[in-house]
């Protein structure tokens, strides 16, 4: 049978997430982003279309890189003013019963403690819809957030994100059995204190001495997220992820990436199946072929090119307002930039791409590549982006919220369910269940190693 | 006119907050604290009854003084398990219009950048209902969580505190002026830089030096509460606390802590009536004084008195676990141990207490005094409260949950009501807005002052 193809939406907090200048289109709703209301709304658009999960980015400091100042940010809307992602979630979750919560946090600002327990509260409320996407943080407007003079070396972040995930994991996984709450009127017990340890972790970067402070959620251990694609986040990935975001211009760049992921998943004792990889797509999807590509062309004219090269100059840490709109962009001298900047210009190997080009490009949907189409054109697209490179589903980035959102909902998966590629209905019980058919972390993970001496 | 009375409920995201044993009561549904679902029907029943708010306490850490272990609160329950409180309201938020939400966040164990976010994020999520209630953590355990040997001195806590307030005052008044954001499409102008400033902190326990990441809420900074007794908490409260939450035994022991903590504020630059003053309360009330009465013994049925202790233990540094039942409690080593004690035991001073006498008191609302009786032998009590002691309102506490809640909303409100005591309607606009008239802190406030030179 052809692998099913997953749905995530993409989205976070703010104005502007991947799209630059959209926030202007007449019927596009991203002002309201600091109301509930429409995030309860897209949630429930989200599960209608029985989308796997929605998945909220987030950053912790503002992009300053452009011109050297946070001004073209401000003025653009680029992912500043940005609020926090978590706090959208139990509103979601009252109002919807399958979807899935993948939340952006960066554990370089967030003791592991508390945090811990944040997302077990989360477990709970959204009866095990919770992920969490691990970030180590890659702004360093956000290090001077917490009093520091810079975020600490790239290899470093991923040193002190291993010593946070043992601590997390034995508090998840090592201190509560499950068995442990008795809740039982007769006798008087509420929890049996005989079956709650205390972590003691003694680590290279975080000490603990506590039991965790929640009984144990669905899930426990939320889903874990991870998009790095360094060697040191493959490798990470690798380790400890269970879904993987990625982003690349073409299948041919992609198919390696993922294999590459799968084969680290390997290393790590795990199944290459273990990881679930969602590839970053912006779908502008229409009744017909003409009517995509007239709604795209109406896109095109709120495009903002200086918003996209805010971002940009955020993600690659090149300036570009230095550089001629005209003149070609050659390489970056940095990995993550250089990352970044392939994202869109390996698409056609032969193509030189000027700066103009790139933010153009950037305008709808970030670095990720775009469909246009009619929703036979838009599934044979996908259908071939799944056979060709082994990804097991998309990260939808939205052009206008919640318009592009609600196009996929209604012509994309009903023609996707046609062709027998798409669910029709959700698996029951938590997001982990839902994707992996089991509640609780494969037996090979590495958070099953550190609670195997208490489970 | 006689003083209007206001009521919050005081809660807290766990099985046992301050009624040890109820949970065990046939119509409690304290087990249900993982669900959303009980929240949001709490939330609704608070907002039919014209509660200003729901006061949500916490802890992070478990109380573990009592025979020098955690066993017995794991056992009782006695608040913990416990769940994480800010991620109740956006739920709630959305299911209500005008009740207000303060909640504890202990402020030494999460930094002031990202806190900041979180707290404008409920803010603009709840539409400007969003109080915090400033805690500097009361239990070693807590400091253990977070890798600490144990947790500072108390006046120490309160200098730490004020260089925090200093940092998150700058980044909700003094980063983003209110034009800010202009979000004019026709220019493609979302922000105005020149409207928003960086903040530049050195203080000597914490550094900043960033934008905040949000817009302006609808009252920037959230209701302040605190609920400090000692001296270096009442001055904190005098120059930080709109709403100041206390507890007492009796009016004559109630009455000049309040007459203290307006002084305090008046010594500050601030208005006596700037400080809202709630104080503890628990009222089982019933159609008929014999039917309260009733009423009440059932639920000294489930009382627990071991749960009273662990408690007792825990606010007090005193292992009870060591005393005699029959034993007459002399009088505490410590201050706040003090301070716990006599909020029971000065009620009457000529009364000897024992052990098992307080275990039994605090077994129903804890240390708060208790009320039972039909709607008129309440109101009479309470009307005679706000009268004699110039507190403002009260925070309930409950024996049963919701039960206690909805029995005050459906019999005590309209008694109320009927005496021109109690509002018939809330007031309109953010949770500062009803509560005095403004939506934005007074201009005495020291948080203006901060914020002076740049709104």
């Amino acid at each position: 049978m052809a692998k099913q193809i997953r749905l995530n939406a993409f989205d976070m907090n703010c104005v502007v997430h991947q799209s630059p200048g959209l926030w202007r289109h007449p019927r596009d709703r991203s002002r309201d982003y600091k109301s509930l209301r429409p995030w309860i709304e897209l949630a429930q658009t989200l599960e209608r279309g029985l989308f796997d999960g929605l998945f909220l980015a987030d950053v912790l400091g503002v992009y300053d890189v452009f011109g050297d100042t946070a001004d073209a940010a401000l003025i653009h809307a680029t992912q500043v003013p940005v609020n926090d992602p978590l706090l959208l979630v139990p509103a979601m979750a009252a109002a919807t019963e399958n979807l899935g919560f993948g939340v952006t946090v960066t554990l370089s600002y967030e003791p592991p403690f508390p945090f811990a327990r944040r997302m077990s509260t989360l477990d709970h409320l959204t009866d095990g819809r919770i992920g969490w996407n691990i970030v180590t943080g890659y702004l360093n407007s956000a290090a001077k957030g917490l009093g520091e003079t810079g975020q600490r070396g790239h290899d470093d972040r991923y040193a002190v994100a291993e010593d946070y995930m043992q601590v997390v994991y034995k508090l998840w996984e090592g201190s509560w059995e499950n068995d442990a709450v008795r809740a039982d009127p007769a006798s008087g017990v509420f929890t049996d204190p005989t079956r709650v340890h205390r972590i003691r972790h003694d680590g290279p970067h975080y000490k603990l001495d506590a039991i965790h402070l929640c009984e144990p959620s669905p899930q426990r251990t939320p889903v874990l997220y991870q998009a790095g694609t360094s060697p040191a986040g493959r490798g990470f990935a690798g380790r400890h992820a269970e879904c993987v975001f990625m982003s690349g211009p073409s299948k041919q760049v992609v198919a390696p990436r993922v294999a590459a992921i799968r084969k680290a998943a390997v290393e790590a004792g795990r199944a290459a199946s273990d990881i679930l990889v969602f590839t970053l797509m912006t779908v502008i999807v229409a009744e017909t072929d003409e009517a995509a590509e007239a709604l795209m062309a109406d896109y095109c004219r709120y495009a903002d090119p200086v918003g996209a090269l805010t971002l940009m100059s955020g993600w690659t840490g090149v300036d570009f307002s230095r550089l001629d709109p005209d003149q070609v962009v050659e390489h970056v001298d940095n990995e993550a930039g250089r990352s970044a900047l392939e994202n869109i210009t390996r698409a056609d190997p032969n193509r030189r791409w000027t700066v103009r080009e790139v933010a153009e490009h950037v305008c709808i949907g970030g670095i990720g590549p775009l469909i246009v189409g009619s929703p036979r054109t838009v599934a044979d697209a996908l259908e071939a982006w799944i056979d060709d490179t082994d990804v097991d589903g998309f990260n939808l980035a939205f052009a206008v919220r919640p318009e592009t959102f609600e196009a996929v909902v209604d012509l994309l998966v009903p023609e996707l369910q046609k062709r027998g590629r798409y669910k029709q209905a959700y698996a029951p019980g938590p997001l982990r269940e839902k994707l992996f058919g089991r509640p609780r972390l494969a037996e090979t993970h590495p958070a099953r190693e550190v609670a195997r001496f208490r489970a």
